[in-house]
């Protein structure tokens, strides 16, 4: 059965799109730890990154690179900090998160949930600076 | 001025190594968030992982890659998490941190303090298996 993220991937459940190619997609975290928390995956599923082989994993860094680069330009943060953990969804997923302190890298602290407008408009600039 | 982890990697400073080449180096963390948690350096100084070029970004993950194999055979956990924070040293690090739960990647836990020997022979284990 498709993951979940398969299912955001391919518009069967929607998401705040960030970017995209033909093979990795990128969306913003539904339940943030900060405000434009993004997850990048690859769109073939595959559950830990590290079985990944060289190109693939290679590739998916890659990608995440331009996403983390659009969304430092995008939104007011120091540095955008990644994550990758892999024990909720088993299909590979890095964490993009805008940092101002080291303590916005918290996956304990409360997570947010931002109106569909806040969210949208997020999306939107990320995507904007995409390249 | 030489950061804190040039001089490690130069060996100025001495650190529990865990694998090396010509570009980067790994050590364990000194206070780890859980027993093997390890530090990725570039040898070149940089402050911000998403300012390396392409060549020298992807040479990096594909040596943490490398790191993180050698981990999960060495050391007892489902996965090896990773993250970038990049807030307190000012020379690129990536962790990689031995998961057994989601909670064990949590950088506000109180940091652990292990004997030399614990800290030596979690070491020599992830090296022996370094690849």
């Amino acid at each position: 059965m498709a993951s979940i993220f398969t299912k955001i991937a391919n518009g069967e459940i929607p998401s705040y799109k960030v970017a995209s190619d033909d093979k990795h997609f990128a969306f913003l975290d539904i339940n943030p730890v900060v405000p434009g928390h993004t997850l990048v995956i690859p769109r073939r599923e595959s559950d830990y990154i590290f079985d990944l082989d060289d190109e693939e994993y290679t590739q998916l860094q890659l990608f995440a690179k331009r996403v983390a680069k659009a969304m430092q330009k995008a939104l007011p943060c120091k540095r955008i900090g990644t994550a990758v953990i892999g024990m909720e969804v088993p299909h590979v997923h890095i964490h993009l998160i805008p940092l101002n302190t080291e303590g916005d890298m918290d996956f304990r602290r409360e997570k947010l949930t931002l109106d569909n407008k806040d969210m949208a408009d997020i999306a939107a600039a990320i995507a904007k600076e995409f390249e």
